[in-house]
């Protein structure tokens, strides 16, 4: 019976890493639908999503039955309720992929990102991806101290759009309003993406160290 | 023993529909620093996040020990992880009510918004407000007819955001990019805190009915 129910309990971490997978995947299609202006792969993300919709379900409802027929304590108890969040977290980034997608899809045939700021949405496309990887190894391991990779990414997206908004709003520009517009929402998602997965870090931290460092 | 426990499930909720109170209260500063570029106010709404942020964590806190001492099943399960969750919207409301407080700080002594498009600011924040207030109501009553207002609420933002967006790419813009790309992310703040709102309201719906709305 404790067999079972530890069973029950890491077969949720492994889903929940198995779930970071179909986020990074949907990301890097949407990433390429936008460089690319590719509305198949766009639309691709925006139906499959329904997928990472499906593992949230499965996930919440398995931890929903060992909440309610195991009555678990301390530690299992947290850590159920910390993965409940986390698939929460993981959806999210499904669905701002999705946004991400469709704005290449509203753009196209045209491509939604100008030249200049390719490079900056491959490297935020970068980072985000890293940091999904690096919250998935630390959800897998346990290895706290990955959580360190992911705040110095996180760093990292943030001075991506810092970088991004001075190219937005220098005297170079010369893009005109609505690729601004589509750039600085699409830097925001990126951005959002990353700091879901540092909650998923922290969450982590918090269970392994009982110390809560300061939230996103 | 079992008056204590419902007390403690009923106080929960009570402390919720508080911590709307607060967050009504930072978005309306948030919204009066950015139309009247109010400094003073914006600071205020910076700062105060952190009773917000400790509303969360003693919510929180109490959830757990309930969870944790008293093995909850079926039905106060699902409330005390609904509420986990509503306090998680919650205090990303507050978070979305930082973020407009700071364009605000950002652009003052100028107004951050521009005159063609202050009442949309005006009419999405009082939507934003009003939404807060149906989804405490619904917390506080279980009435879950009031979730319908919710999201006709909701429809009235998305036409709110597309409304901004006509106005924002239309030949009359003359304010720019900067402006243009402030005015992008600030109706996105407004619409993500009416969609935790809507997310509110759908919790208890689901914890009422047992059925799922559509989620968002």
């Amino acid at each position: 019976m404790r067999d079972q129910y530890q069973q029950q309990l890491d077969s949720i971490l492994t889903e929940l890493v198995e779930m970071t997978g179909f986020v990074r995947a949907a990301l890097s299609q949407a990433t390429e639908a936008l460089l690319e202006a590719d509305l198949t792969t766009a639309e691709t993300v925006i139906t499959g999503d329904l997928a990472i919709d499906d593992a949230r379900e499965r996930i919440e409802d398995e931890s929903f039955e060992i909440l309610a027929r195991q009555a678990p304590v301390a530690g299992d108890l947290r850590m159920l309720v910390a993965s409940l969040r986390m698939v929460a977290d993981l959806e999210r980034m499904g669905d701002l992929a999705v946004h991400i997608a469709k704005v290449a899809r509203l753009r196209y045939p045209t491509r939604a990102v100008p030249e200049v700021l390719v490079p900056t949405i491959q490297f935020m496309a970068e980072t985000a991806d890293q940091m999904i990887a690096s919250a998935a190894e630390i959800v897998a391991t346990r290895d706290v101290n990955a959580a360190r990779e992911l705040e110095s990414a996180d760093d990292d997206m943030d001075k991506l759009r810092t970088s991004m908004f001075r190219i937005l709003l220098g005297d170079d520009w010369s893009d005109g309003v609505e690729p601004a517009v589509d750039m600085a929402l699409l830097g925001r998602y990126y951005e959002r993406i990353g700091d879901h997965a540092v909650s998923m870090g922290r969450r982590i931290v918090f269970l392994v160290t009982g110390h809560h460092p300061a939230h996103v």
